[in-house]
């Protein structure tokens, strides 16, 4: 299954989480990991060595290093959310393939800076969202578009949650309002937003509204927030709501609600194992005789993965990278495009929030 | 085990709840049934063939004709909302114990002059909100209790929703302005309420805010809304989400996550079976090396009942009678709170959804 001439990529930053990457770009069977970079040559030593790779990977002390070299096809990008727009539009310039750890970019704008450089220079562009690549989420969104065994969708609730240590909220970047200014809902509400979104066919909400408490550091960095999102143009009329916060223990919570049935998960971001993964589904239930029980139970759909997701995600992006290198095609418009209403939704309820909690129409 | 001077129940009216209290009360070891009513004897007569009651069940084709049997120490009242507060002040002031459906009365000043005619008529009151008496419910408050496995609480999510026929939207007393005024916010939103102050051990909240959309039918009766709850005085603040519709798939779904842990169920209202109920609890949850998995998975905790929770719920009522009745006690306070406090945040939910969706305080 080797690929004779797979999309070679580099790392620009040695996050803890290019460490998965660098697993699954290697996992991948089309692309391969080729160059790691850092701001000093020792940690893109040290982490190239503690991750076992081999010595053909080159280890770059600079990001420029990266994307000046012409070996390199693709890059992957785990920097803080500021740095997203200077480095992303300069790997794009550079006709660097990109895949763009979340939240892609402090807002909007930023966001289409980038993705008009990614436009103008005929590269791919996606964002590092994992779980959208499970066949697990295929497998949900074939149940949930049955218009009879779940009909048509009523409401949708999601969280992302996770109980940092005091030492994170005293260093990570992800509370500083210099790295990653959008705090816990870029970090862990990115996803509630990706999924509800997902869930909707990616129509954009009529309205956004935050609801109170919103919780900052000292710093003003957001560290738990809950919102409402709903959506005027279907009838009757859908809501979603989610939580996302550093603050409380691990959740990963889906629920799915349509008119004749429900799709229930708790990992949908991380699935507890990775070979293997499951949902609920309960379609057509109802109470039997006296309302002391229901006709049915929910059912446990399994769904197993030859690759971990963050490998097909990373397989999907080399497929995308491949049509345009090999094959002269167009970069694919769907993947920039969710990223795109995730991030114009997640700016709304930033708005809401410092607003006071007002509606933001989009 | 048969007790041989039972609570006497009388039923003022035969809705089809009244099926399921009816064997409720019968399978109660302390209570029986003794009469029913309705507002026409042949109801009254056909209820008592079709359920399979016994002769000596007297029947009465008036509601006052209950209320003025000497032989009858309690009623259960499931009239329409718009009647509970004539008919449970009546059964209040002819001293009858009071087991009155939910929600409680069209509004907390209805309710307080219910309670208040209780009181002085040292009667007791008890709201037929079930799934509180099941020992599920027990265990769970046991586990999130717990300090070290749950943590402090974060969040909250709950939904009661039913998908409901064309024919119970034209003729069902539950979209009627006139008889349950309510809508699915009394009927169904009831039992969200009151699992969010359950679970914040019947603290209220600072504010409640509804989120748009809240759908009415033609005659102003909401059919289906969504609100959030938040508490000030709990750090850091914690928050409630929750949805009640007559327009989705059946769906009881109720959510807990704390800072170290998390309780998730789909049934809370109704389990999906009598016998024996369960939900999932995760406490302290991490993600493996690499982030590709968690450390734990959600532990199925099971409990087992041996009699169904609405003849709990009717034992635990004839408990509290048998306590007045026979050794001179005052009548229980907590239960006739927490149907206060829930009518209360139901008030402001539905305040806040017909001042525009604007946060009230409470």
């Amino acid at each position: 299954m080797a690929d004779d001439n797979p999309i070679r990529f580099g790392l620009i930053g040695c996050a803890e989480i290019a460490r998965k990457l660098s697993r699954a770009i290697n996992l991948a069977p089309n692309t391969t990991l080729s160059a790691i970079s850092s701001r000093s040559i020792e940690k893109a030593q040290q982490f190239r060595s503690k991750n076992g790779l081999p010595e053909t990977v080159t280890i770059y002390g600079s990001y420029d290093q990266v994307l000046d070299d012409p070996q390199i096809d693709a890059v992957y990008m785990p920097l803080p959310t500021s740095l997203h727009v200077k480095w992303a539009v300069l790997a794009a310039q550079k006709k660097k393939h990109l895949l763009l750890e979340k939240p892609t970019a402090l807002d909007v704008g930023e966001l289409d800076e980038i993705l008009e450089t990614c436009r103008s220079n005929g590269v791919q562009f996606m964002d590092g969202t994992m779980w959208y690549h499970h066949p697990r989420t295929a497998k949900m969104k074939e149940l949930v578009s049955d218009s009879l065994l779940f009909g048509q969708i009523r409401s949708i609730h999601s969280t992302s949650t996770f109980a940092e240590t005091p030492e994170f909220f005293e260093h990570n970047i992800r509370v500083k309002p210099d790295l990653d200014a959008l705090g816990a809902l870029g970090d862990t509400g990115w996803y509630c937003i990706g999924a509800i979104l997902w869930a909707m066919n990616h129509r954009l909400p009529t309205t956004v509204v935050a609801s109170p408490p919103a919780h900052r550091n000292s710093a003003g960095i957001i560290l738990s927030c809950t919102a409402s999102l709903h959506w005027d143009d279907v009838d009757p009329q859908a809501v979603a709501t989610f939580h996302c916060s550093f603050l409380s223990h691990v959740s990963m919570d889906l629920a799915l609600r349509g008119s004749n049935g429900s799709v229930h998960l708790e990992d949908f971001i991380i699935p507890y194992e990775e070979s293997c993964a499951f949902f609920d589904f309960t379609s057509g239930a109802k109470f039997v005789d006296l309302h002391i029980g229901w006709n049915v139970k929910p059912e446990r759909v399994e769904v197993s993965s030859t690759l971990p997701q963050e490998a097909l995600m990373v397989q999907e992006f080399g497929r995308l990278v491949k049509g345009v290198r090999d094959c002269g095609r167009s970069p694919d418009e769907k993947w920039p495009e969710i990223s795109r209403m995730t991030q114009l939704v997640l700016d709304a309820v930033n708005k809401s929030i410092d607003l006071g909690f007002v509606p933001i129409s989009l």
